[in-house]
């Protein structure tokens, strides 16, 4: 059991493992606490304090190796393994997402998308037939599915993810702009593009 | 001139505000911070201490007035005005936030969209003629826009970076999945669905 590490270091690893994973398609073999932290605009000191939660990465003076290093993070965040991914909502949303290329080499893989709307379901998009949101605690127990991504109309969105709760989904991505509830033991982020430009307009005078 | 108010505080706000103009169009006039921390999962005390940082808005007892405080912070986070965006990317994401609703009630307004693509440059996706990536300079000083997104292939998102601040833009919302620097003086924030996942898989076993 590993002790208690705050939320705010578990979610600078994603940021580390992606600098990594990109630094590894350029053919890049090592790198160092000063470089990740130019690309992150993380100062390397506190790299090397998450890091050191975790275990002894590196050697003094000679660096990171990014494949192991990169090996070992994807541990960590429980993605050296494949995720299945239910989309609920097959707008312009939750169509992007169902198409969207950067997840595959992150550990996850859209299995399926599910929507309301009966002009929708059964209908191919993005290479999916949308499923009905009616029988989502079958279609996803049958398909191993504890993580969900939420791109539904905010008045929707708390119901859909009671649903996907009850379902079994343990971690939820809401992109409806609105906060969501769930019980413990189940993780919500919220994506909010406005929410994130307010957090900007605040510094522009 | 306010005095430096941690950015994590600033990164709070845009989310009372989200959740006091859900209030407002639920009909609501009045609510509290026990409330407000109940629908959020952030505790009352912590949302009066952010509060506090930049006066005095409800009443000992009765609560925060909706509206006057929406008002406020509003003001606050400078989305008292409308900002004009651009989106450079035309693709699925690009098309998505192009067409989202979710702006109009929080200070921005979608002005134009571009890309460097001459199959698409000059067509019209979701009511706007998609203009030329190469033009940017003129055509932002020409819209006064200083917020932009960009929702590009990850290869091209440093040098579409690079391009809005030299046409004067100051907040980047970036979706491709790389870190992208800018110059001081410059907000970059970033929105990547699988350091969200990821960032929740941990906790999963």
């Amino acid at each position: 059991m590993t002790k208690a590490i705050p939320d705010i270091v578990i979610g600078r690893l994603p940021i580390y493992l992606r600098a990594l994973q990109n630094m590894a398609t350029e053919g890049r073999q090592v790198t160092s606490s000063q470089e990740l932290g130019e690309r992150l605009g993380i100062s390397a000191a506190q790299i090397r304090k998450d890091l050191s939660q975790f275990g002894e990465f590196g050697k003094q003076g000679t660096g990171y190796n990014i494949e192991f290093l990169s090996k070992q993070v994807k541990e960590i965040l429980r993605v050296d393994r494949v995720w299945n991914v239910a989309i609920v909502g097959a707008g312009d949303i939750g169509s992007a997402l169902a198409n969207y290329s950067g997840f595959a080499q992150r550990g996850f893989k859209i299995e399926m998308i599910l929507d309301n709307d009966p002009a929708i379901i059964g209908t191919e998009q993005k290479g999916f037939i949308v499923r009905d949101i009616r029988k989502i605690k079958e279609e996803l127990s049958a398909s191993d599915i504890q993580v969900a991504m939420i791109a539904v109309p905010s008045a929707h969105a708390q119901l859909v993810a009671d649903q996907l709760v009850d379902a079994g989904v343990r971690a939820i991505l809401n992109y409806a702009p609105v906060s969501i509830n769930a019980p413990n033991g189940v993780r919500v982020q919220h994506i909010d593009p406005s929410v994130h430009l307010q957090r900007m307009t605040y510094y522009l005078d």
